[in-house]
């Protein structure tokens, strides 16, 4: 009887899922442990209704590689939570069988690896001969026990480089110019917070940082605005998408009702809400910018040890399977020592699924509008290594299915 | 007595704009026909003022290189229009002389040819010895006479990549969803345009562009806009920040009050309203993106061929005014041939100044929402070439003034 892999992407995508994917194929293909890969289409969705392509064409080690430097989820996305128990897993293992699939990889942010988590527990409860592990992803950076995710140190490295070059942009002409720059994180502030990655020694375009860890204040906040403006012509605002007033309200959600199934709440206009409060308070010239989805897809920007730790972390998660864990996630623990270093393991999805790691209070500075040297250090060196990007005259290339 | 060339930048900025800077910077190093480069501090109103800076510390080839690269006007830029004549004329010529300067090039687009044109017929008049040279910019690519200017290559380039990733990353749900995209160009459709480029074999993100050359007929749009999305599940709109009605009101023109000394009112929102239509008429997830002044700053997105045309139009303006040449624009006319060559030459500036060169009507396609296949033959050698971008440590470096 054949044995076969299934790998699945989830959430929202970033500029290294598919590194993560090419690392579970390139896994296999090395390991020869499953006789074929295949691919569901749109995550657990594709599972529940056994959409599967074969991944036999990534044996190609240029098309692997190019996959590897693709933005977004080649084998598409969802967000789809199962349910408690029910009918859909004994069908979903009906499907496993059906396909010889003896390991299930799916990759994926807090909410994916609750899926992982369901359907590992009932393998416990039923005896399915079936390996469920989970590979890490999300830009926020918000999955607990790993030390961070794949995704976040090219985001990172997106919003940092953005924002030194908006900042050089606004600052050309002969007038005070403020940028507010509104940044993804949702309820975790480590990629507004790497924001601060953009001072050097020749410029500091950042002084001021709203985190969704701390209540936004607003008269604290036009008191911190007043003091940065009064000596800099110029500053760039980093704004997080999920900043709360006191009473736990997102500053300027849009619209509950394009809540997801994850049941989050679409985000967005924090941004704008801060712009329009400078330029009421100080009439100064104020302009918003949304970066929103270029800074989870834009692979020029990527950080190349990103998208290695993502390709190594795939290929964990082949690990595992052959070794017949379950209920597992590829995760990363740093290693203590003056140099970065790293060592990959498994956690236990169990205490990963649902739960959301936010920034800690020894990384948010005292007065709540910046980070201290503690979050600096840990961020830094997730942001190192220019990817060899591949062009075709000046466009882009991409492994990609048909999308219609 | 000393011979010194004074150098200036002008308008918007470019990701090229210091890449002319850096030609007429070596132009003088390597002839070594000017005593000095001095550089005035935000464009003409620096000249006015006498803040000038030494540009001695790009005689050193390791800070030429860099400044090549650095995004945005290392010496800051201005907006600003000279009047018709006055007494400016003589306190400008008056600085010129207490500062040996002989030679003054301007980098900048058609409104600061206005002031290249303006101040070489004052030397035509008095028998000022002053040489005055204007070097093109503009992402807009709005000059005419040129082929193509100085940031259009690499803003296209910008704009083709950013749309093709986010197509990918729009596309991962099993749904449909539409993104807007709106571009910068004001009245001419040329970067706009540029968004065919993001087409190839293995994806098609575009199929409708909104070009501010074609009035912009909502009904005629949306029975477009429905054909499309009858067919497709992913589409990106490119969408020009300067679409017009017919009366030749801007599409949600944002406050009149705004508008600069160059008369240019401020421009956005075309995306937003394109949104609204479609959401409103089709009930489809429909997200609008503003591109903002990301696609005139990025630097690792930036055109190879166009960072070395703008280098050498720079170094061909400081030629010209060794020739004591004086009116004249550096310019580019492309070559007959399979193979994409140029040749630049100089420009009688008053007839660039103030002139508009818009999308030609064989470039626009029948049905006014795309281009045709003689645009895309045009724009594509633009787009060419990857530059070699400096980090250290994931952080872009670049050359900066102390900035406020």
């Amino acid at each position: 009887m054949a044995k076969k892999l299934l790998v699945a992407q989830s959430g929202g995508p970033t500029p290294v899922i598919n590194s993560a994917l090419a690392g579970v194929l390139n896994a296999v293909n090395v390991s020869q442990a499953y006789d074929e890969v295949l691919g569901s289409i749109n995550g657990i969705e594709g599972v529940i209704e056994g959409r599967f392509i074969s991944m036999n064409k990534f044996r190609d080690a240029r098309r692997l590689s190019l996959l590897k430097q693709t933005p977004s989820s080649y084998l598409g996305s969802c967000r789809k939570k199962l349910p408690a128990d029910g009918q859909v897993y004994e069908d979903i293992f009906d499907i496993f069988k059906k396909n010889d699939i003896c390991a299930f990889v799916y990759i994926g942010g807090n909410d994916s690896m609750d899926t992982v988590n369901k359907l590992s527990k009932y393998v416990e409860a039923t005896g399915k001969d079936v390996c469920i592990i989970g590979v890490p992803k999300t830009i926020d950076n918000d999955l607990v026990l790993t030390d961070h995710t794949p995704g976040f140190g090219s985001a990172a490295k997106y919003i940092t480089n953005s924002i030194r070059q908006l900042y050089l942009d606004t600052s050309v002409y002969d007038m005070k110019s403020i940028i507010v720059a509104e940044i993804m994180g949702r309820n975790a502030g480590w990629l507004t917070a790497s924001a601060s990655l953009a001072n050097d020694e020749k410029i500091q375009p950042v002084d001021i940082i709203c985190l969704p860890e701390v209540v936004f204040d607003e008269q604290k906040f036009l008191e911190k605005a007043q003091n940065v403006i009064s000596s800099k012509d110029t500053t760039v605002i980093a704004v997080s998408e999920g900043i709360c007033d006191a009473c736990g309200n997102y500053i300027s959600a849009v619209g509950a009702q394009d809540a997801d199934e994850f049941c989050h709440a679409a985000l967005g206009g924090a941004g704008k809400y801060v712009e329009t409060l400078i330029s009421k308070a100080f009439g100064v010239k104020t302009r918003s910018i949304e970066f929103s989805t270029l800074q989870r897809c834009s692979s020029e920007t990527a950080s190349l040890r990103d998208i290695e730790e993502a390709f190594e972390q795939g290929g964990y998660g082949v690990k595992l399977a052959k070794e017949g864990r379950s209920g597992v996630m590829a995760g990363i623990t740093r290693l203590k020592g003056d140099e970065y270093s790293v060592e990959i393991s498994a956690f236990d999805v169990g205490l990963v699924a649902n739960k959301e790691k936010k920034l800690p209070g020894y990384m948010i500075s005292s007065d709540g509008f910046g980070v201290t040297d503690e979050f600096v250090a840990y961020a830094k060196p997730l942001i190192h290594g220019q990817p060899h990007i591949i062009y075709n005259g000046g466009v882009m290339e991409f492994e990609v299915r048909n999308i219609k």
